[in-house]
């Protein structure tokens, strides 16, 4: 099955790309390989999520946060390549959660985004991960992201 | 027009390219992409903005803060291709901005260097970003920025 | 002399690879490129340094703490080629370092890893680094890298 027959399989519509928020575009290319800019949980052009984990969220709420800002990557992606199905395999997730002091469930919170990756794109959606904690997140964001792609050999180019 | 002769009609003399700070080189290549290490706001030596945003240095300084990593960037980018005509595009920009309690102004600050890529190298400078707030830096300085390229094809090899 | 024979006469044994903490992969390739996630202090499958960088521990220990995570990442990369044979270079140390309040050391921490990839790798050991103070560390762990490394030219394929 294509990613993108499976994506419409598991109910998901993605939503626009969202812009960046300075001086800088949401995603780029070198050679076969694509990777977006930090992706944050905007909803409709509305931070979703803002606040640290620890404090103000949950774990839930940090998944449910994760995986709005994998949506948005998925978005990028697909601007990025034409099609989901032009992704060879996903690379890389970087995963940045706003945390209050003492919060330590950064695995559980960013697994909201990777286990949309692995859902969307089976064996080619595994990726290498790091994980930080971060006290001031721009935007007061709950969570940001990164995703590194790789395109099919013969894919688009520009 | 070069971006060589970009930076002179910019009016801008780029630093000597700073030293590392600890076991490991200011820059790499692999294949045709070039990234340098974490580069800080140095002028002659010094670190110029020793502290916080958002408690020491204001957005203002934090701009000019980040655009001197930049420079320094530039340097390390130049040093790599042997002139930055062999740059054929910026890929990303990573961006860490030292911040105290609250401070939520990464973007505005992280202009700073974004603008500047983006001056010299036109088009070809539109990089992705990551930003991101990080309560203890390195040396106290109050920006480091991290920048990838992609060199022309045929470029410097070694 | 080979990376692996020079691995022996140092009489550094790697443990295993560590398993991932999530539903991510420890290592991931593109290419001629592995890169390894986030690996942490484990020792056993314990957390040999849980705590903070100028808090629970000082540099001497951070160091060390940062030498296991890239004996870790060793681990990873030579489950990835194969052999460390099969490594041409060292390209880049992600260094993340748990910091409490104040502490400015990183450099010196971070050495223990780069350290150990240029006594391992010798001058193929050179790399570039980025180091960062994390004050919520997953895990709570002391240290955290990422090791990205290219492949020998005809190296191992999948």
């Amino acid at each position: 099955m294509s990613s993108e027959e499976n994506l419409s399989k598991l109910g998901i519509t993605l939503p626009p790309a969202p812009p960046g928020v300075g001086a800088y575009i949401p995603w780029t290319r070198m050679g076969n390989w694509v990777l977006t800019s930090g992706q944050l949980p905007w909803v409709d052009g509305k931070m979703a999520y803002p606040g640290r984990l620890g404090a103000e969220f949950d774990v839930a709420q940090g998944y449910e946060a994760a995986r709005i800002c994998g949506l948005n990557a998925l978005a990028q992606l697909r601007e990025a390549a034409g099609t989901l199905d032009q992704i060879a395999k996903i690379i890389r997730l970087e995963g940045y959660v706003h945390t209050a002091p003492g919060f330590r469930g950064h695995p559980e919170v960013l697994n909201g985004a990777s286990e949309l990756l692995n859902e969307v794109f089976g064996d080619a959606g595994k990726h290498a991960r790091v994980a930080l904690g971060i006290n001031e997140m721009p935007l007061d964001a709950a969570v940001q992201i990164v995703v590194w792609a790789e395109l099919q050999p013969g894919g688009v180019s520009f």
